[in-house]
């Protein structure tokens, strides 16, 4: 899969470059050095939402981090924009951009390194076969979508700091991941638990906090993007969380403001052209005690004029919500357990938010002793439920090990999965993709059908703990329409027809007069599918 | 009961006032002529939170309304206020304070017309019995509080143009509130059904768009404050909703931006100063048309700094919930009948506007035909509980009427109640009355313990429509103490207690080992209290 296509340039000389990515290598770091030689004098074609790159060779001399500004203007399709630089060590600078449009598009780089000023043009094909663009928000609305249009059903995952473990742990991780139903994982730039990278900055002493601020390890970033690229090629999303609470020993999220913007433009202007990148600006942002509301509204500020590509932006509480209508938030990232309990806890998020909702923590599946990380399958797989039927979507974590700690899960470390969840959330997956796209939504929230769909076209009635026998099917729509009728055992994973329903006008509602109720086999975990016929 | 204490001035020579009224007829718009011909040389006291009102005579000529500006500036306590006035017709001026410090104040009136140009003092004492001052907001909590310390639970109803019927059925209204447990009455400044006033702009036809917005009929706002004196006598708080959709013909809530502000400060000045007065910007506001939340914002900030007595403001909505967290709303006022059915769908509206919330309209107990019309005594009482427990408040309408129609009901026009929630309410308020204050809060909402309270203290666990026969009593808290237990029918209004249970540790929790359960009746709408003892 074809992912970037970079022009290199050294001095005043184009070499150019067109270095595809075949299938990345998270175990080296080598996938600068294979750009920085690439040979191709002019560059090639780039995939409308690849990655076109520009490579400049400078001077490697004072400290480029703090020092050097770069940043090329691109042309094309009617648009200008201009998009950020960074510096990658050993005096190469890059600037990333992913084109929105197809066409030919020039671009001109700007910086006060006389050396780095240089110019060029790059041709933006049609994307291949499986490239459907960045996600997106529906506008308006409250689910996803591709910028192809293609639908995007989000059932994500977490791992803190997969990215940060050793390569043979990446590919266990990668591996996991590739058959799993997983399309976005949340996973920190900070390491959260032991890991194998863990300075993003220059070491200046062997204490915790002897560190640097103003001088990044490029290569700690070359290490991290390398698996965001695996990931891309997996077809998921990276929910990359540029701050977190829990490394207080180092204190990496406890920067000053200048720090902390230089922090935030660089990751913006490294990974932001990769088309799988969301922006998650902290975990737990109101448990970072060094930064107030009024810094996270100025950070979000920075992240949105540092990133032309313009990703997914929001932020995960602890226990206060932040505001998730600021202008800056594109969805909301909500912890909460106890609103995934009910699908309509979970859509009055969007009255609030007025955005998609994604509960991004709602408690693990583990067997941990802390009441986040020991949660059944069972459990698991109701709260997606619940908050599908609320037109929100949910997040999975697994804390799940012998040795009972949440360090070494998958949640903090990724590898494998031994719950019993993720196979449950594949089946759920497949009931959202058969169904309506966008999404569907609480219907009628405020009467009590306790119905999710999408007026006429399709309902979803789902009974959780409960466990009736029947149930008197009355529709808030639909009457003098046909509907086939299948009961869904979402914990077994079976999809029964009961046939087709002909639904007929009741008091408010639809009901089919042969046949009011629908018969239900009397156990847990049951949903009802009316799909119009 | 003491409201108001008057300083009349005529031209340049003080008359002064000190009119106090005793219990004003709202059958008559005596008031102010009483009051205009006050004989006092020297203003007496008035009490803290009660009413100064300098009256000011000028010249009857133009449009004063429009033309002539006249505010006071107060100084006293270390404070300097200045407080707009208004218009009142026949050449008179008023300003009205509500003093918030005790102690002697000194006034100095300016205006656009030199004969309005006072000077003057006013000494304020301590309050009588039964004066709590203001409510407000607990500084960054949930609930309400009078300026004294009091606590104020808030048990509400509404009844949108009662206050604009005729004086007769005013007085059965009233009567009706004064053994009812309400303490907050939400009404339109602006009819929404058949009312006796029905002009507060001079009409200038006899179509209905014949009026002129600039022009102001005093007697029609006279008419209102008389209705607000008479809810400040019975302790109740007056929800003024300033705004409405429901009056398409005359499109009072249709003005352009200019109208709307003078009649903002307008109301602002005119009943600011009693204290009972509570701000609703609207009534749907997102029902309007007309105006857009830009539009909403901007009158928000003309309504706060028009009003020195900052009353509480808040804004009712239709389908969209305005943005609560708005620095000039001070609590959330809802419309929602679904989120009143789980007390923690009503919880988590506290995150979302971290401030105190309120249901303002969670349908109505009635018998018309609209779905919001028909709830059930049981099922309005039930969704006052559901607030209740997730740390929020309620408000209850009447619909029920011979003719099944909304204009005529409690809720359109006032009158009598003739519902079965209210008793039910007065027995909820008392049980409000003997917990905790300010008020209680869901305890650890993200778990599974379905529990109001304040740790340690209280709990109260409330089943709603189930009816179990016991109840495995697991507190959040409270090892090493004892509870005097109550099981509390919420519907037939009986407090049975259940003993003393002596608490001790379990995991995650506090449970009596001699007593794990507690016998329950296996009815509906019951709850358990625990209290420390």
């Amino acid at each position: 899969m074809e992912i970037t296509r970079r022009t290199v340039l050294t001095g005043a000389a184009v070499l150019g470059a067109a270095a595809a990515i075949g299938a990345p290598n998270p175990a080296n770091a080598s996938t600068r050095s294979a750009a920085a030689t690439g040979q191709a004098a002019n560059p090639k074609a780039v995939e409308r939402w690849g990655m076109h790159e520009i490579v400049l060779n400078g001077p490697d001399k004072g400290n480029p981090y703090v020092d050097v500004t770069v940043a090329a203007v691109y042309e094309g399709a009617g648009q200008t924009i201009t998009v950020p630089g960074f510096y990658d060590g050993d005096g190469t600078f890059r600037v990333r951009f992913s084109p929105p449009q197809s066409g030919q598009w020039r671009w001109r780089t700007d910086s006060n390194l006389p050396a780095l000023r240089q110019a060029g043009k790059v041709d933006v094909i049609e994307p291949a076969s499986g490239n459907h663009g960045p996600v997106q928000v529906v506008p308006g609305g409250y689910h996803f979508v591709y910028a192809d249009g293609s639908p995007y059903r989000q059932i994500g995952t977490t791992s803190y700091s997969w990215a940060l473990q050793s390569d043979e742990k990446c590919e266990l991780t990668l591996n996991t991941l590739s058959t799993s139903p997983f399309n976005k994982i949340r996973m920190l730039v900070f390491p959260n638990v032991p890991a194998e990278a863990t300075d993003p900055f220059v070491r200046t002493g062997t204490g915790p906090r002897d560190w640097d601020p103003t001088r990044i390890d490029p290569a700690y970033f070359r290490r991290y993007e390398s698996r965001i690229e695996r990931l891309l090629a997996l077809g998921i999303q990276a929910d990359v969380v540029l701050f977190q609470p829990y490394d207080t020993a180092r204190g990496y999220s406890d920067m000053t403001r200048t720090d902390d913007e230089r922090y935030v433009k660089y990751v913006a202007a490294r990974f932001g052209a990769y088309r799988n990148v969301w922006w998650s600006m902290a975990n737990e942002y109101d448990g970072i005690k060094t930064k107030t509301v009024d810094d996270w509204d100025h950070l979000f500020q920075v992240l949105q004029a540092a990133d032309p590509h313009n990703r997914l932006r929001s932020v995960h509480n602890k226990n206060i919500y932040y505001d998730a209508r600021k202008p800056w938030i594109t969805h909301a990232s909500i912890q909460s357990a106890g609103a995934a309990l009910d699908g309509l806890r979970a859509h009055f998020h969007r009255q609030f938010a007025l955005k998609p909702v994604i509960f991004d923590e709602v408690a693990y599946e583990g067997n941990i002793s802390e009441r986040w990380g020991q949660l059944s399958g069972e459990q698991m797989t109701h709260r997606f439920w619940n908050t599908f039927v609320g037109g929100t979507y949910c997040g999975h974590g697994e804390t799940l090990n012998p040795e009972q700690k949440p360090s070494i899960s998958w949640l903090g470390q990724g590898g494998t999965l031994n719950g019993t969840s993720a196979p449950r959330l594949a089946f759920l997956k497949q009931i959202m993709e058969d169904g309506p796209a966008p999404g569907i939504n609480a219907l009628q929230p405020d009467w009590d059908y306790d119905i999710a769909g999408v007026d006429s076209q399709y309902y979803l009635r789902y009974f959780g703990e409960s466990a009736p026998t029947q149930w008197e099917a009355i529709l808030p729509s639909g009457s003098g329409l046909s509907y086939q009728v299948d009961i869904i055992d979402t914990w077994n994973m079976t999809i029964t027809s009961a046939g087709v329903y002909n639904m007929a006008k009741v008091p408010r509602g639809a009901q089919d007069p042969a046949r009011p109720t629908v018969a239900l086999p009397g156990t847990q975990w049951i949903a009802v599918r009316f799909t119009r016929v």
